[in-house]
């Protein structure tokens, strides 16, 4: 996050108090990294705590106690005897919650190229067989244009749409009730949303659940504002489902980012959060009847005073007859 | 590993000393981890350090400290005040160096779907114009039997070829080596293997280059045995490659399993590790001619007693004319 990097291996960000702020990262990397980092000075990893040893001279080393094991912690311990280690998870929690008008630059590229494949799969969607088939399509046209996806694509049909995270299978398309739940990564940045098509003829019964499901979405949608509670939305999309709410099984959003489901910031009856400028969440009301059928509707949006969606494929139901 | 659950979020199994171990999985898991779960009780999760204080009394607790956080350490103190903790990361690792029966069945078979894409692959070469076109097909051709590859798909041509962790690339193939480093995800188990082809026509020193790696390799691959020290295979792999060995510029190779680079084991120069019966790991020599060229030749292969290929496609340079 601190430098941009996008490597998987082993690598280490120092941030001093009164210096330029560095980048330690494998051999393999170095010259990639060169040109990618957004911190200039870049450091080549050859025995890291021996290079630590001698990079860092401070009283107050600050780590993120999230993310740093049991095991590497006694390695700080024993490399820096006389050193306090406080935790800093907290605090990069809350710089990652408030994205930069870079980031919201990526996030808002991820999110308008999910939009286009979407439209480009819908349009050929008679042709697909298998829930596979829809998501080798949109995965297909993803990499085409270089990019991967966020997550793994989940297309559920009929039965397997009442499960919000069913794994994409070889089973021929359903009769009823489709979900798509897909998103892609722009130069690390994710996208993340879901439609709910029919196959067939929907009932007016079903036509009536997914109107609600919609209507919970879009008033959470045109009433969440900065300044207000995260909590208040999360029940205000649950009130406007009514009966149905005791169908919506998990909370209505989480925060976005480098990762689909980042930070601690969720859009939930138990959080305390508030909502903030800058940030940047999905809004996700679903419901899951066991054994019969499954509605999500869930856009990426940012907040600017209000929520501003960024995933902007059109909600109207669309019926494949 | 211990349930045999491919689950991303938090999920955790106790084993007891004297009484049947169990697995705790979140809500939405529960009902695929009681299908699957090698361990036969499944509990569902609803508050884990509740959960745990009521499942767990002992004087002693081991714990993964390789992969459990200082927070989570903390909590872990503040729920079990009275229990020491000890670390069992050394012997996980040492129980997941060995495969059972059932994983190198599982691994045999990711080896041999591997083996079977890469051939029609190779046999529609001539129709591939960019490096992104060959990822795509093979990724396609994986997803299409259901399954997903264990990495994103390396395709290397040219100068890319110089840098083992390429990123494919929209760019066109170029004339000289192709490396192509790829391996699919069978019920949880991995496999991995690189070829090298040459588009357009090698020169008799190109083919000694390949020739030389091709050495490497099957001299290693003759020669491993239980018994014998990892840090003898690396070295004999690099004595063979004499002047060459300066561009061989990472280990020979690594564990796999449920990762393509699992646990602590390798076939590296500073390994003290000793091969053993059951082990699976790849054997991969590679030279690296900055902004000029690269060759890998790469294998998963078990021992049993000496080491045995499990991915079998030809080594013999492929030329696509």
């Amino acid at each position: 996050y601190l430098s941009s990097l996008d490597i998987s291996d082993f690598c280490c960000v120092i941030v001093y108090k009164e210096k330029e702020p560095l980048v330690l990262v494998p051999k393999l990397e170095f010259l990639k990294a060169k040109q990618v980092s957004s911190i200039r000075k870049v450091i080549s990893l050859h025995n890291f705590w021996q290079q630590l040893k001698q990079l860092v001279a401070a009283k107050t080393i600050g780590l993120n106690f999230s993310c740093i094991s049991i095991d590497e912690f006694k390695r700080f311990r024993q490399t820096f005897p006389k050193t306090r280690f406080v935790d800093i998870a907290v605090d990069l929690d809350k710089i990652r919650r408030i994205k930069a008008q870079e980031e919201i630059r990526r996030l808002r590229l991820a999110c308008s190229i999910t939009d286009e494949i979407t439209e480009l799969c819908i349009s050929q969607f008679r042709k697909f067989r298998t829930e596979a088939d829809v998501m080798n399509f949109i995965e297909y046209e993803t990499k085409k244009l270089g990019l991967t996806v966020s997550f793994p694509t989940i297309v559920a049909s009929g039965k397997n749409a009442a499960m919000p995270h069913h794994a994409t299978s070889m089973q021929k398309l359903q009769k009823g009730f489709c979900v798509i739940d897909w998103g892609i990564r722009y130069d690390m940045y994710c996208s993340d949303m879901s439609r709910t098509l029919y196959i067939g003829k929907p009932s007016e019964k079903e036509r009536a659940l997914y109107e609600k499901v919609l209507q919970s979405q879009q008033h959470a949608l045109d009433t969440a504002k900065a300044g207000m509670k995260s909590a208040d939305i999360d029940k205000l999309s649950r009130k406007i489902l009514g009966k149905l709410n005791k169908y919506f099984i998990h909370s209505l959003g989480h925060q976005i980012g480098i990762d689909v489901h980042e930070g601690s910031f969720r859009l939930s009856s138990k959080s305390k959060d508030t909502i903030e400028n800058g940030m940047v969440f999905t809004i996700e009301p679903g419901i899951y009847i066991p054994n019969k059928l499954g509605i999500r509707i869930e856009d990426t949006v940012m907040v600017d005073k209000k929520a501003i969606p960024l995933t902007k494929f059109t909600k109207e139901l669309i019926v494949i007859a």
